[in-house]
């Protein structure tokens, strides 16, 4: 009955966008995460929630819906007045739809009030809780954050600080996670540096988030990537960092770079955008075609593109124009009615695309539907050749550190080469970028990456 | 925002209703519970849920709303399939309209899945969850249901029977339980049998609820209450009763019978009506008065009403009409609108009331604002005298077991006497059943009963 | 996809409800409105609306939904300020529940603004559309409202009163007609004075209703019912009555007593409760049986219960408990659900009927088949036997004045004799009050009825 | 309470747009019909309705929302059946959220059903109305439909085709109307020709829409735009032409091409993206000035952008970044929400931005309240210099034909010179595309154009 046209089942998406705010003057705290979480919408568009603590205890509110929605009316109003906040967006991952998944997660224990929000997906998510339930434990929710809130509650005796400690020494996967006490907030990247998480300053007030683009609407000031490992615990009397083990090479998602994170963000010191743009520029010499035009599947395929026409000397066009007002749902989807999704969202300008030798840049592939379909689109419109080139590698395997993939039957890069995929998509040529030319976009940050959705070598062992 | 005028803010207010089915054959469980659920709403109006098992897994649904609501077009029809169910409705305890707090609770634990549906109230919930969370328990709710998930999850390695024997030798205060696994069905009183809960039987099937009069609607047959202390446990192999030690006298809720059952229904051996009535009758007998007609307060005060005009010999009329289409919602209430509350609901029947001597029947005063209005609705209507007769004896004191009671100041006999409250409300006269009296309209029952609210005398000390 | 559990289908059901209010002091007139709609929504649930006027403009707001669901929240703040209001309350005739067909019909024309809201139906309405469709009308809706607002407009250069006049002269039907200009309120009442439509004053301030009954929830005082063919205009300057010519017999609607109105309404000078104990009384003497007890259906039956009981001495009881919480809408009906319907809505009271001899009063019965239901839910709870006594006699023709009839072979008394009826619904016997004990209950009233659905003749010809 | 964010305050905004079909074979009409209005949902998010003709009757629904909103679920389910159909979407005019007012109107009359879907602004609609009030019309919203609605029907009498003849020489301003009798699809486009309208194929099947746009998404070719004055008619038989009178010099709306219309439009012969493009190319030769960057302002300033970059030789790059997910609401908006509400709809590309002289490109400036916004982004990300071109002349003057402007003194060209915008705006030069530059980029349409909202020279006299 529910079906979320806004996001795109050609794509891989992204489980969850955190923020956090820890206020040290009189911010509005709710308002200023309403604004964060707005910003990062694109990570989730399932639901969203905002808990605020002010010292003694801690009010929340969540729903289903975009933060637009859930937060419309005087839904913000009921929170106001304290001084920490933490907010999250949320993906419907395998389509649970859930409210009661929803995040934070706000619950009670020996301590009192504790807070969480997390983007990335535990590997060990169920030895730990089947440890948990040996010990008595008991679960409501499918979350990651429920099984971490468990994890810190059993060692509170020795502080929270240790607490926080022990419980990061016992996950694995990847996680970017913000927590909140009544009057502490916690930020914390996993070992590897899977998912991203930004730290940030408003005059003396801390913020954390998951991309840097929410900083820029809350005018606040980009301090620094939270390190892999790196807890950061943040009171009244200031900011203390604690650095937990790391291995000897990090594994930062280098589909943030690709796909997922906004293009104004930085993330670990690499410009999202610049990333993207480089990437087409290699991609132009790796893979140069001789065409009258260069354009980009929009969104996510302009970047590249224009890389692309600066790298190549093909002059850069609009081809596609994408409907601006494509909605949470569908009507009941009959068979012409799918047919004709991709017609929804996007047309052709024949004007610009007819005779002429089409380049069409897109970021990935991930089953093909859309792309055939958009290559069907340019010929009918006129396009004399379409080469379509990608600014990324074939994605060949899944993903599990919190990435929605489709099943392997679903991966067209799985199952087929590059050339059985030119011809399922029906253009001229296909070529994707390699993985050392990705590499290069991405190499200014001195970090190492996560591969494993190209190459199937992923940083931590499966269990 | 939301304020529900369902509720009568002149009353005492039930905070449950549970409801369970066994299906034993190729009963549909789910709409089974549903129309159970929909006899038993008026023991809570605030939100409902289903949850149903099918041997492996739990699946549920529960929203804030009416049965009707909640439960409208398709909901039902994705419960369909399994062969065990139960449900509940909720009553806005101190106005926590929360989802979260929405029931049956369902949880993962070490076993699997157990959803629980909770009416009552434990006295020593505080302490048990603060034990709990000395041992790492974290809670996202503030109902005991959440309390004894936790406490059974604790024990469960000793299998599901003996931990149900070990949680239940642990709560304090009034509970009716109906718990689920995936493959079981179990239902419990509390060693008082402070609130009801029935057995019934659809052919090899099985149906525990709060009320008697859920069986009526889904054609099953009254078997017996299910006893104080007693644990019933239901399974493919059929039913075994486990009974728990109890105290001496048991203490079922006599405002059961003052108020909140629904008088179709049959408690502990007796009729609901058959009491009320007979309350009508001793009141006449303590209190007589002359006068020309006997009218009831809609809808609770008819039953006693009718005893009370067939006890005195005076007539029975109708002087009162109940609007049945009063919503859910008011409009943002300005002061006349606060005035005109009771004229909305109620109006007199001029032509029945003018010029008479009139006896009016409510089951009890709690806090006297409705009373006040209808006595000079009554009056305006041209009745010559107005005596009140109450069915019960004056409410002095709070309930600690699941009773939604105001505080001391707001409720009337807690500070006044009958004479005192005689004048307040305006009446020419006003008289209580004695306490003696209403404890013959039971006697039949041969069990004791909690007299808390009347007597300030509770059966279980407080803690 | 939206099925009004609140309406009875086994029942004839009303049409509409008009309110009107002039105000020459400061009274609210939107939240007067407001309650008076309230107290008539038994007249219609499927939708409302409120228009007031300021001397200047017309404001108005309708909707789908019972009054306290439209009128939520700042609804009714949004219409304050005039000193004059219509309203309306609906009745989703031949299941038209198009937004569009909602009620104040409100209407730009020469002179202004025009609110239009109407009870009953027009005979002649197709040929007046057809009439001013000649002369170029176009309409929106199907509501005689918009006829009636088309015939005004035509000859309003004539002034407001002739043009009112000469438009009541081509009306042909029954009309309860409430209008509004922007600084005049107009009620009007058909010749043959078929609805109800009554005049009341708060202060200097007058009010008019399609029942008494919304006088009382405003503290207006009953002045007088309009007369047939009646206009009353009201301005400024006082109120001014215009009789216009009216056939020799009025013909009051009579099922307006039997069922219809609500029981402290007094219509025509006969009050709508004593009418129906009236009933119940002379049913009592025309159809004498030997039994135990006297119930009612509720709530319709239950004063002619009262009415039978004191007239044959036979003790009244409840015997049937209706939910309270009845919705309105109803899950997908599948066959298990449509037989529980009738369930749903009502209990037996077993220990009351078990092994009685029990007369059921009811006020009309018109399928049956909730009659049938409720004898056998008797019989189950152990009834010895069950008389049926009607207080009318039985419905056999169709309504052309404004009530919703079902076809003929879906109306029991159409088909089939007393003695069939019996058999069909299962009762040991069966009885209708004779058409002379039914006139006797009204006739203090002093005017003459429509007794068309009883006996086939109607007052006006049908065109 | 109701406040559209979709819309942007600083751009003039469309009043609607239309679409029809005639299927002569076994076309889904009402899915054909979603489809088109989907694609014009850029021309009116307020409200849109769908009536389907099947020969015999009409049937229609229209509620507030967007396409994907309103027509969710079951509701295209019910519109099944028919094989002509008319849908419309429309722009809130001044705040006029009425659901009456949404189109298409549906109304009967003499000769049956008649449907209307309209888009423009009649300047004698006052007059009309007034005339047809003489004759007794009376209108029950603030629609030209309906004035043209009653004027057919006055006519009817002579034959559909002379009505619609007389109808059409009796209005006077824009329109693009799209009719539909049981059997007719009718389209008018106004002498002037100043709102567009055109006409396409589906095999035997023919559709008109406001924008070509909406053929693409049903598969259907453009075959011509229809010509000023020109009535079509489309029946069973076949497509007729009719063609009325017109002025010497069409005039259409030259804002088409630089905002309203979809880029993927092609309108009276000229591709609005070719249009915009070369009105940037234009624009560097007009205006040239020495920068690093060419950015344009997302999405509108983007097909401009990159002419300028053409033209110029400066390269085209991405320096704001749009968030894809602005809602409908917003909540109550204080202070701080007002301020940052260009913040969440942009943010800047700091690292394309920083050191740069920056050109940026608008398509038009209204209030002057965004720009400034903007510029003041980009110099906080380290923009050198920000030069802005605006790709239109100045607009300083209302539109009468269907363009929402703001008042005189919120339209900041009819205040200031272009040098005072320049210090308000805050940047370093600033630039309008020249009255004669602008017509350049049309001029192969062979038609003329309304210049209004620059010139204050209007084609139609104003009455």
């Amino acid at each position: 009955m529910y079906k979320t046209a806004l996001i795109d089942l050609d794509k891989l998406n992204e489980e969850c966008g955190v923020f956090g705010i820890f206020a040290r003057d009189d911010l509005d705290v709710s308002e200023m995460t309403y604004f964060g979480l707005y910003s990062l919408q694109h990570r989730g568009q399932e639901s969203t929630g905002i808990a605020i603590a002010d010292g003694t205890t801690i009010k929340h509110y969540k729903d289903r819906g975009l933060v637009s929605e859930v937060f419309e009316e005087n839904r913000l109003e009921e929170l106001k007045g304290g001084n920490i906040a933490i907010g999250h967006v949320r993906y419907p991952a395998g389509g649970d739809t859930s409210i009661l998944n929803a995040q934070p997660l706000v619950i009670r224990y020996k301590k009192g009030y504790l807070a969480l929000a997390h983007n990335g997906n535990l590997t060990n998510a169920d030895q730990l809780r089947i440890q948990l339930e040996e010990t008595g434990a008991v679960f409501q929710t499918s979350t990651d954050s429920e099984v971490i809130a468990n994890l810190i509650a059993r060692d509170i005796d020795q502080g929270l600080e240790i607490a926080i400690k022990n419980t990061v020494s016992r996950l694995k996967g990847a996680y970017a996670l913000v927590l909140m006490t009544e009057d502490t907030l916690i930020a914390i990247r996993d070992p590897y540096g899977m998912r991203p998480l930004a730290l940030g300053q408003i005059g003396d007030s801390y913020v954390v988030a998951s991309e840097s683009c929410a900083f820029d609407v809350v005018d606040a000031e980009f301090i620094r990537d939270i390190k892999p490992g790196e807890i950061i615990i943040i009171t009244r009397d200031g900011l203390k960092s604690i650095q937990t083990p790391t291995p000897l090479k990090s594994a930062l998602c280098i589909f943030e770079f690709v796909y997922f994170a906004r293009t104004d963000s930085v993330i670990d010191g690499v410009s999202v955008y610049a990333a993207r743009k480089e990437a087409g520029k290699i991609l132009a010499a790796e893979h140069p075609v001789e065409a009258d035009l260069v354009i980009g599947v929009p969104d996510s395929g302009t970047t590249a593109a224009l890389g692309y026409a600066e790298g190549s000397g093909i002059p850069f066009g609009e081809g596609l124009i994408k409907n601006r007002y494509v909605g949470r749902t569908f009507i009941s989807p009959g068979q012409s009615m799918r047919e004709r999704g991709v017609r929804i969202k996007l047309n052709t300008l024949k004007k610009v695309v007819k005779g002429k030798r089409i380049v069409m840049i897109d970021d990935s592939i991930v089953r093909g539907t859309t792309s055939k379909k958009i290559v069907e689109m340019l010929r009918m419109a006129g396009a004399r050749e379409v080469h379509m080139r990608i600014s990324s590698p074939p994605v060949r395997f899944p993903c599990y550190f919190g990435i929605d993939t489709p099943s392997k039957d679903q991966l067209i890069g799985a199952s087929y080469s590059v050339d059985e995929i030119c011809r399922i998509i029906g253009t001229d040529s296909l070529e994707y970028l390699s993985m050392d030319g990705l590499l290069k976009t991405v190499e200014s940050s001195g970090c190492d990456f996560c591969l494993g959705c190209f190459s199937g070598e992923y940083p931590v062992e499966m269990e």
